[in-house]
């Protein structure tokens, strides 16, 4: 079984659940929407990100053989649940914000309309596809925004990122954000995105000498030269950088870029700038990695440290000051009745839902959360994807969800760019939709 | 390609740096470890994990037809390289805690040793796996501690995973952990561990009332009924639990759980338990779920709130605390050479190395770091688990990797089962280990 694309790879509760389904014959439209319900501390907007592998995954979500055999060994599952899955396919709408949209808490991301069971059953898969992207290109997006057109950003996280996917999503997401690139290798094949490498610390260790390491790494990589210059001591590091490429410009090698890892990066920086270019590679680009974020990154190039790239690894794979959001993919519509739950702190807003944003010239000043169904000013965000279990829309280049995502963080409010997060930026509620709400209440069967 | 399983899940340094090695015929054997550099804010000691799906990436690395036509059309690589790539076999050794072992800063988790292109190809994946799993396993044995055998703990976390990947290897690393379980379906026929599963709150409100929702799901799912009771209001849903299973005794249906999924849960606890057992429905368990951690678990249950299970998601799953453990794959020798790293505030110790456990009685009492040559007093605790690239063990059954995890829990001393972590526990390094750090530093090409 592949996790990847299994239909096992969810809750047993939407098994169960399902077997209850089946039986009353309950196959009417439901409509469920996943938003996320609060933006975490020192966040002040998210950007949506997943919904390409969300189709991807309700275009071939069915059970193979190796899994009917399970659920059928397992024994816990009717006769009715497993021929139900047997000819599983997805044959609901979705409309989402389309990926790269800043949005904001109680926003539907992503709406899903379909016969009640099939909505269900995707819930699980579609929470982990959409937040672990949303998540990540939120993050990225911050890191974007704090370098500015001051430096370069390539997403070094694979090895800390949690398991296999999470590294090649967060390398996707990263890109779309406003990354430069990413130093993991499968992200080129499988989307196209441009990847960046160097050396580490054992290629400098296991050879005789730094210089020889210098060396050898640039014979064989001479498209792409960028040495590591902290193994032993980064100044005398940076001295052996400008021997090694006289030595390499006579076999007409340059050096492209030095890579700092440890110590205090900015001091480091300014020296290492100095010997490099007293010693004539004022050209040589600077790049640094080590527990980088957006606010280290902000902090280094408002300080005027003279770096020109960051390789943002770990607490960007991890989102590590908010390593998830909370949010929910909720039931907002069944049979053509609107539901809620009025749980303690996590009521829901009833019904299908639009957003509208307004402008002011190309700056976003407030957004209005209303019913689908109504029309107002303003650019209605949430988009149809897909009809009857089929796209409407060609498959987004990943290089096209990348522009359209700098283009919405250039419509951010200018406080919001700064990586602030006060005043929060308005999201109303429309009187339609707050009408619909109380009377959705009224009639609860609570 | 799978992402899974590809050679190219890896960073383009490890590529940059085999052309390196392959062009200067540097395939002598080269021995790195990978350990954990400090314990996060609150945490008192480590859980490796990811052993067993090590191994499996090792026995199975290698390049497929689809990855070579990728590595020649990108241009980027010698034909040395994909040549020795399109061969790819592990051939090497390696050195490992079993997985479940309590360990500590600077212990070597894992050791490979291996011809240098081969341990270096490895390193990405190999810390993505280690990384992950024993980060994971380390937070769910302290829900474990927090729960003790006053309720029992399942895996929720899917959904906020992650990606699948990590949804998978959190039920896996909490199961062994001391889970009961998990939500997770595929849990089941990938590891044989047991999954639980109840109904979401969607369930509720696409019905007419909760009392047939609840009489729907325990009709279908007869075996395991647990009902949701928090949607609308928590007692009065413990209400209808009551009067549901008047009806449902009379076809011989019994209700085994109700689940809290919000509000004041400890308050809650108590009231539905007062509820319930009014209605005769005293052996009705009660299971909660919504935010939990170990900090959470251990405070309801001191509290003395009748609460006999706890569906622990997102905060197990991201490890939210310390979403990452500050790690590496360090080369500590090569060519028959010890070596290390100076980088400031990274510096590593060289050699290969053994860690002996002392105890008093079954309690540990002190861990000492030493060469994997010493012999001394103690357990040692790194065992080897592959050479020239077979397994030397059988591959351990998750019910017995589970059974030593709860031992080694066991063998903790007892201020460091309560969630304290001071004082620290004593790793000391032995005067072999210190006296070679000393002669290597000496010999440093820096």
């Amino acid at each position: 079984m592949n996790a990847l694309t299994s239909i096992l790879l969810t809750d047993l509760y939407q098994l169960t659940m399902l077997q209850g389904y089946l039986e009353k014959g309950m196959h009417d439209r439901a409509v469920f929407e996943f938003s996320i319900r609060n933006l975490p501390d020192r966040r002040g907007f998210f950007v949506a990100a997943g919904l390409e592998s969300v189709l991807n995954f309700l275009e071939h979500l069915h059970l193979t053989g190796e899994e009917r055999d399970y659920l059928i060994d397992s024994g816990r599952f009717s006769r009715r649940l497993i021929d139900y899955l047997e000819g599983f396919t997805f044959t609901g709408d979705v409309d989402a914000l389309p990926e790269g949209t800043i949005c904001f808490p109680g926003e539907p991301i992503i709406r899903i309309s379909a016969p009640l069971p099939e909505a269900q059953l995707i819930e699980s898969r579609l929470i982990n596809l959409i937040h672990f992207q949303t998540l990540i290109a939120s993050k990225a997006a911050r890191c974007t925004l704090a370098a500015g057109n001051r430096a370069h950003l390539i997403d070094f996280g694979l090895r800390r990122a949690h398991g296999a996917e999470a590294g090649i999503f967060a390398a996707r997401s990263s890109y779309i954000a406003g990354f430069a690139g990413t130093a993991t290798v499968m992200a080129e094949p499988l989307y196209g995105i441009p990847i960046f490498g160097t050396m580490a610390h054992s290629f400098i260790e296991a050879q005789e000498s730094e210089t020889e390491a210098f060396i050898t790494f640039a014979e064989t990589n001479p498209g792409n030269v960028t040495l590591l210059i902290d193994t032993y001591d980064t100044c005398t590091g940076a001295k052996k950088v400008v021997e090694a490429a006289a030595l390499l410009s006579r076999k007409g090698i340059g050096v492209d870029t030095v890579r700092l890892d440890s110590g205090d990066l900015a001091g480091l920086s300014r020296q290492v700038r100095t010997i490099l270019d007293r010693g004539g590679l004022g050209d040589v680009r600077i790049f640094v990695s080590g527990n980088m974020d957006e606010y280290s990154i902000k902090d280094f190039l408002d300080r005027g440290a003279p770096i020109d790239g960051f390789g943002v690894g770990t607490k960007l794979d991890t989102s590590d000051d908010a390593p998830y959001f909370d949010c929910a993919y909720k039931l907002m519509e069944y049979a053509g009745i609107p539901r809620l739950k009025k749980s303690e702190g996590k009521a829901t807003l009833p019904g299908a839902k639009q957003v509208f944003r307004e402008f002011d010239g190309n700056t976003m000043v407030r957004d209005v959360l209303t019913l689908a169904s109504d029309v107002r000013a303003g650019s209605p965000l949430v988009k149809t994807c897909m009809e009857k279990g089929c796209r409407t829309e060609e498959k987004m280049k990943t290089e096209d969800v990348r522009s359209y995502t700098l283009n919405q963080l250039e419509t951010l409010p200018p406080h919001m760019m700064a990586l602030a997060t006060t005043p929060p930026y308005p999201v109303v509620i429309s009187e339609n939709l707050m009408a619909l709400r109380t009377r959705v209440e009224k009639n609860l069967p609570g």
